[in-house]
């Protein structure tokens, strides 16, 4: 997977930041990759960059157009169509995380094939998976879970996967979904793969690999979110992780897109420990990552220190203060 | 989903008996539906019918012929091609229940054109699912869960349907795979749907109905299996069930097609108990469903009467047996 940089961010008209959370990746872990982001009338996201439409894009170099925006169910809005059209007319490729293949739209499909454009679909894989196999595999790996969507499972396994390096620890970022993918140019978008195969796709993303390697493996959902636990419980079962994170949002209190309550973290360790020992008896959890933004500085430090201390485990804001107190964890457990 | 009568059933060169479900499902649940099976050399199932070649089939008045074998991986072998291909020129139409799509080879697709054959691939839908949503329906469920897969999920299923009826209770068989849909001509194959859709595909097969109707659900994979236990739980969730029944078979040591052990019946109970409650608080166990084929009749007596004992639930051979004692413990807890 090689996209033509740097990105011009669009976002449309999202409802919401964490709809733009895929454009937000690329600015907060790729920055130099970016030119700026192009929103339209209504969007209530801002990803803090210069905003330029699809002319000024190209004058400030950009190459690939990328539709930043993530939904439930990775529906393109027709309204945006037309955008897409414009880019690829004015020279740029396209790069999408949506469920729908770009080329799937006759519009977007004509001006591609007119101007020699390249769509990517980030969402989906030339690969064929086998089904999983459940077998025990070489090196160490560590998953990140979460009480819900969209709490910081990405974030949080890219902060530890760069503290474990600064560690001088062996550590591999793998992507399971589109916005990884477009952050580490490699990757399975998980929640795109048909149902038989992901843990057989988990497998093939983190397979065989040195002993003091770690796979940190970006997590999926949650395993009390009703539409989404299968992909989660897949990916458990196929990453087979040694050590675990649980990721969680302190303000949320529906799960995300529907109206179940949010389970507490010691659920979501129990249910991880419970069921990930089918294809990892020694799983553990290891530490907590909490997205703080949320949170006063103060207030944020108050609440890692409480629950550190009523699970007994490292509790982090991984992006705020970093993630040395689970890499030290880490080290100690699997030394 | 409406196929052209009776079938002509294709079982190729399949390894062994659970290779060909899906054609012994018609066999067993549709038999008027059939005239014949087709096998090739190195064939090691027998669905106990007449056989029959093409030619034959035809005069026997075969309209359909039904790829009526199952793999891991739903991949179709080459070696067969040529004989749906035959299958279509001699005037048949196709319907297969592999994951890969008739139309996508080039030989099938062109035969079809070239004779006006419809081309029916029973792992796909046409609709699009939405996510799930998790919110409580009207009417009742009961979900078929197995220690693994292949243990008589769909059968369970079949027979609880048929007994709810003979008892005059309002029932309707859900079909969650390519036999049931085959033998339903309706329902969704779940494991074919992309991933995040899962749980969204399970609300749409079971949507809100009559208070006093049992959607009786066919199962899927085992939340054990480390292949497609995401499908087990998407599944699972999605379908809300109010009752459930655990399938088993008790000669099996490992889960169908990897080395894992299997579970105990304990361990599923509490674990689809523990997980199911997200969706329906009030998810319970009401029987035990057992596949005693490879018992004597005495032993398969017993080992019911001894299963049902240890966990104090109705335990039955619902093929075997009937199902009727399950049948009698849902209408006495949910009267």
């Amino acid at each position: 997977m090689a996209l033509k940089k740097p990105y011009l961010l669009f976002i449309g008209d999202v409802p919401d930041m964490l709809a733009a959370k895929t454009a937000q990746g690329v600015v907060d872990w790729r920055p130099d990759q970016v030119v700026g982001q192009m929103r339209l009338e209504g969007c209530n996201a801002d990803l803090g960059i210069t905003d330029m439409n699809i002319e000024e894009g190209v004058a400030a170099g950009a190459k690939t157009f990328v539709v930043g925006a993530v939904n439930s169910g990775g529906m393109l809005k027709d309204s945006w169509i037309e955008y897409i059209v414009d880019a690829i007319n004015a020279g740029m490729d396209v790069a999408c995380g949506l469920h729908v293949r770009l080329g799937s739209i006759p519009a977007i499909a004509e001006a591609a094939e007119k101007n020699s454009a390249e769509l990517h679909d980030l969402r989906h894989s030339d690969v064929n998976f086998a089904t999983g196999k459940g077998t025990k595999r070489t090196g160490k790996r560590l998953l990140a879970v979460g009480t819900d969507c969209s709490v910081g499972k990405k974030y949080s396994a890219l902060c530890i996967e760069r503290d474990m390096k600064a560690a001088g620890m062996k550590a591999e970022f793998c992507a399971t979904g589109q916005t990884g993918k477009l952050i580490a140019e490699r990757g399975v978008a998980l929640d795109a793969v048909v149902a038989d195969f992901i843990s057989g796709a988990a497998e093939w993303l983190t397979p065989d690999c040195d002993e003091d390697m770690w796979q940190v493996i970006e997590g999926q959902g949650s395993l009390f979110h009703p539409a989404f636990s299968g992909v989660t419980l897949g990916l458990l079962h196929g990453s087979q992780p040694d050590a675990f994170v649980v990721c969680h949002e302190p303000t949320r209190t529906t799960m995300r897109g529907v109206q179940t309550p949010l389970p507490t973290i010691q659920q979501v360790i129990d249910m991880a420990t419970a069921m990930g020992k089918l294809t990892n008896p020694n799983t553990q959890c290891v530490g907590i990552c909490v997205n703080t933004a949320a949170l006063g500085e103060d207030e944020a430090k108050a609440y890692l220190a409480k629950t550190g201390e009523e699970h007994g485990l490292p509790c982090v804001d991984p992006m705020r203060f970093g993630s040395q107190e689970i890499v030290a964890e880490v080290q100690k457990r699997f030394s």
